[in-house]
């Protein structure tokens, strides 16, 4: 079952057949249909989720009504609302699956529990955290940094793959922009 | 010397003297003077930075040649650049001190034999991070929803003693206005 997850998983560190059985209790596979949630607004964020096939989102409502994505995760990424998942607070976020997503869950009440059964995931999610850190730190430049279309078009470069996968408005609102302005660039090629 | 470093280091794992000295060898510190600078934009991040006391912040400069704040730290945070620290690239950000800073580096060419040597900082490490990503999550929220106004009372109201100590220019940069609109916001109060 979590062999998407194991596989991941040796790509960062030494893992062997016992650290497989270790670790399979404690993971839980899931699967979300299309724009179904495992996250809502006010919900305390139960899991950190590993993506093994889809795309999810994490996005919030503004005070306009419009959702704002803060973040998308395909293949082999990790999602979770860290405020709510670490001290089990009421999230003010949604995370929703963009396509028919499956991942593979791991609880907030046994997070510590696989930590000290399993010491060498230490490293693998200390890794994981830079990546997402790392990720974090260009896409906050990228807010203050380009107009609408440079975004665009920079992020179609990078990603040309996802661009094609992902509906236009999450899309835009991921940008930051509506959709309409989003046609209008797309238009223009 | 790295007593501050080692007090935090304890919050967060188990810690003794001999970790302390197989420690020691890899940390370096370094004074910057105010509005001196750690890292330069063109240059490769060449450390880790941790804060003994001070203030240090990373930006870069926008297209329009406007300073963009991304990051604060304070004492017993850490800051670096991760994409130009991790892959030896060339930064496109500054770290600059906003007051007379002390800090304690450890540099790139060692970080791996740091973790080699001492596994139990995976840990460590893998709980900073994940403060900083929670961090980083709610920055990307707080950019995206509210108006400058608020972004100014939010924060004032959640790190008072840092609007008291940082030069208004470098927090309009982080609140993403101009110090002159900081001015009218401060003088209505």
């Amino acid at each position: 079952m979590g062999s998407a997850i194991f596989q991941h998983i040796k790509k960062f560190i030494d893992w062997g057949v016992d650290d497989q059985e270790i670790l399979t209790p404690f993971l839980q596979p899931l699967s979300v249909k299309k724009k179904g949630f495992l996250l809502e607004q006010g919900q305390i964020c139960r899991a950190n989720y590993f993506v093994v096939k889809g795309c999810l989102r994490l996005y919030f409502i503004d005070i306009k009504g419009a959702e704002q994505t803060i973040q998308f995760v395909i293949e082999n990424w990790w999602i979770t609302d860290l405020t709510s998942f670490l001290f089990q607070e009421q999230s003010e976020f949604y995370i929703q699956a963009a396509e028919a997503t499956e991942v593979i869950a791991i609880e907030n009440h046994r997070y510590d529990e696989m930590f000290q059964k399993l010491p060498k995931l230490e490293r693998y999610f200390r890794l994981i955290l830079q990546k997402n850190h790392q990720a974090s730190q260009r896409r906050i430049k990228f807010l203050y940094s380009q107009t609408a279309e440079e975004r665009y078009r920079n992020f179609n470069h990078l990603f040309p793959e996802f661009v094609q996968r992902v509906p236009q408005y999450m899309l835009a609102s991921y940008l930051g922009f509506t959709p309409e302005f989003l046609s209008k660039i797309r238009a223009k090629k």
